[in-house]
């Protein structure tokens, strides 16, 4: 059994825990988090040992892996500590929402053995997934043209926007990832925005609406259609249009049933309503990842290099969106 | 320009005086119904005759062929008049409610050299056709299973059920025939009723709801499923199942739009209302087919056996339904 | 803890065994099964001692519950044999291929108090489930017309057709009870049937392909179609038809994957292939009810009596096939 | 009945005779085209005056109306000389290459009393015009996205581009007015491109592949996303995203078969192949607004005005894509 430690008993920090105590050859040893009323609960649930002090969860030689699903702002910091304490860690998107921080924690760890992965779950999405591999063997001829549809449910609250860190850094990460995912580098950003949904968001100085495009180093087009706010649930789609042919992700039911009356027909229910419905596989399947690579020595994928590069996109994107200007990478 | 003359001013009249107009190698002559208040606005629609006399129809040799469209008791005297007078005939379905006197009226024809076709529609729609053609060319391997869904959106109301001939004979009729086109002679019927949607239809003995079993000669077994009434319109559906695949027929969309919201999603519009919608391109389809017969001077299919047989089946399905029994067919 | 003990350790031993094991509030004590090469790995996978002792696993006081896994002709004895040491029963379908037997047990059984839960696992299928609930609701008004389709992958070989009682005692007997979850009791019986695939089928005295016809108490007409081997995998469907709409099942797809290309379009992926991949969160369910009930002292649902009416409506099927009638039950 | 003439006997020209031919109203007088063997079949086919002689058409007192589907560069002076010659015109798209011609063509029609409209076919598509009627009707709150795929089955061929005006004045122009259709007017266009098809596209110095996005004055986001080449078809859908909901225009299909078998599910025939097939419903409801419009003596639309703006659309996306920079409308 390989041990982790948690650190972060919020939302993200739930969905971790119920994945490692899921999985036949892990166990989550501590749940660590300042707020002692939520990593108390946590821990009870999955035999673990609640507690606030970082130190603690480092020195202890069972601890094999650390999840940082802590708060953005506390990421560098925890991840820089665990790999100086022998720890493999994968950690939750962004890395930093500052690519001055994230490089000068690269400095640090770069020269260490290291495991590191970043949380873009989305890429273990078996709907996802199957569409890559398939683009990977040819199956499309040449890929062309990506198109990634990536709504939210709700806006956050304004509380959070705050430190949210934008839109681009907060949310379209996830969408930047994807394109690197299929495209591989990305040479160039294009982006819109638009405030149509909330004042507090424009009030927030940030935008609650977006159409971005990329170019791959290969010459493919992406374009990301972003909105804060989707009546009908979470929209989270791809098209992979190539040469020969187009392999397409539909948003994904709870179940199989239609219905059909004087009004309307072959009605489907709301789509899952958020990442924890949407992506429970995914994160189940990241999490059996990152043990395999630990277990076997291997790298495991996205790593902190991917993190970096997703970030440095949303910041051309914001960029492009000051400027008005197509931006240049790299 | 082969010229028509149409027996029947009602609504399926209605329906091929448009299908003769629209023909580019057809025109229509004449317009003949008792009810000249029928018979006199489609004649001037379509710049045709409008009359009651049948025989000056049937005397006007610029007249080559008929198609009969008026009420079912006129059928087999319009068909034996026409084919006497050596006019193509197509005739719709069915021939008579009454096998024996499709029997006589047989007997009266089958010396002549004639051209009679039975209306039965749904052969020449795209999508059923395309179905059974690639069914022909063994898409499927041996065709085991067929499943006919046929409901109407409204059962009719009580006068007409009177002179209907029951719900096999009237309704039904057009899936006896389905299930020929697939598979060749049937063999066996069984046939379960119910009275589930009107209490009108039940006073005059007939019955609004029924599945009815068949067996091929070739093996295979064909089920339909018949309601009087359907909430969401037309339903009009075909599976054929083989050792190797399936193909299926859907409901089919006026258009393509679909709604996204949060009650529901992927909800599209209803489906078309009932016949002279859904089944347009049929209807033409089959007016083409019996033209580019009588110019090649082929035999039109369905024939006069064809319009026999599925009677019979309608025959075969009362008694099993009577009887509670498995009813042979010679 | 709730401990469970499991009879039976072949494939559906092995979902049985999963399921409780990841069940949050059940662990497995025990894996009986006489052939010590398939216990021993199931019960060490699950820290479950392994025995092929019976007596020994119905004295342990540890044990609540049991799970019924095993070959059709040990139900019966199992089953009383545990409701007589005490122990609640989740017994496998069918309880027995034989009514007389099944009679006999529910005597030994009646007059003592007893958890007994049969599993027609599809009762608890999200999908089948929600139609269930809705219908139940009124949302359809009156349910006219249920329609099941029912299609194996692949035959079962030779070797196991010779016990299983035929194609309605052992196949169809999961649609008997999804025909009764919906409308009931069921007052007639009309079955039609066929040898179209293999001939060892045949040889066997078995059939592979069918349809049957069912008339429920309340009226609603249901039909079953059969196949012992579908080209696509597991064909698993349900259309519930009533006065205001229609509720259908399709079936369920792996991801949510399109392919669009010069052949064709809107192309997806092979449907599950069997049981275990498309009933997995039915079989979670079904554990979960049991384990609910027993807390809550509480009947589960199916019952044994549900298992039996399941078992007398295939031996009614059957006299239907012998004899070509109609079969009217109690 | 209002008589029609035909500029241009090519292939949009054989849509517009056919269209003009079935409509009820009204009849094809002249085909003009200076290719006397493009016009003569296609005059003879619908009963007209085959001519290469321009004013002997718009003197001839009889005809009411013109359509203009010659090549490009005498779209101007055919609309000009038929306005001033009193008829009333229906222009396909484009107006011109050359907005400053365009501008001064209205110079000399603008005083005149006229009828003018432009042929973007596919305001009328019923599935499109449904979508644009639910979103003015309200249906999804404000309107804040709206998504345009569309694409070309195969590039044109190198001896067309020359002198096609490029992708967007070709291509998307019918994007750009259906992105007014929805939008309004546009204040913003930011344009992609990029060259994955065909070499001989390059040398001709034009992309073959595309992504706009544009603003519109009430603030809502548009994309349109093309290719010159789609392997599966013509590729036509919209997306219209609102703050309570989506509607969708999925492609339409020529039958509604679906096909299952061991490799594939749910797989539907390739989409139509183009615009003749997948717009012929369009054409036909374009025609019969034009002739509607002219009865009554009210203005149709889309007019001039519409087919302007379309094209300076095209030009400010032609600036955005050689600066990289937004490009932002009076």
């Amino acid at each position: 059994m390989l041990r982790f430690a948690l650190f972060g008993a919020g939302r993200i920090g739930q969905v971790h825990a119920a994945s490692i105590a899921a999985h036949p050859r892990a166990d989550l040893g501590w749940v660590c988090d300042p707020f002692a009323a939520a990593a108390g609960p946590l821990a009870e649930k999955y035999g673990a040992t609640a507690t606030a002090d970082v130190d603690a969860v480092l020195a202890d030689e069972a601890v094999t892996a650390v999840v940082i699903g802590s708060s953005t702002p506390t990421h560098v910091d925890l991840l820089t500590r665990s790999v100086l304490a022998g720890k493999a860690v994968l950690c939750e998107k962004p890395i930093d929402l500052d690519l001055a921080r994230v490089d000068s924690c690269w400095a640090q760890i770069k020269d260490i053995e290291h495991t590191v992965m970043v949380g873009f779950n989305r890429r273990f999405d078996p709907t996802f997934k199957d569409i890559r591999d398939r683009v990977s063997a040819g199956e499309l001829g040449r890929l062309e043209q990506l198109v990634i549809t990536s709504r939210d449910p709700e806006p956050p609250p304004a509380a959070y926007l705050g430190g949210s860190g934008g839109l681009f850094r907060d949310m379209t990460i996830h969408d930047f990832d994807m394109a690197r995912f299929f495209l591989g580098e990305v040479v160039e950003v294009q982006a819109t925005g638009a405030n149509l949904i909330a004042d507090y968001i424009a009030d927030a100085g940030d935008i609650d609406s977006a159409v971005v495009v990329l170019r791959g180093a290969g010459g493919a087009l992406a374009q990301i259609t972003n909105s804060r706010r989707c009546s009908f649930g979470y929209d989270q789609r791809i098209e992979a249009f190539g040469a020969t042919g187009m392999l397409s992700a539909a948003n994904q039911l709870p179940t199989s049933v239609r219905y059909y009356g004087a009004e309307r027909t072959e009605s489907a229910a709301p789509y899952f309503n958020f990442f924890l419905e949407r992506y429970t596989p995914a994160y189940r399947a990241e999490l059996d990842h990152v043990i395999t690579s630990i277990e076997q020595g291997s790298k495991p994928s996205p790593g902190f290099a991917d993190g970096r590069a997703a970030l440095a996109l949303a910041d051309a994107a914001n960029e492009s969106l000051r400027t008005g200007r197509t931006v240049t990478l790299g």
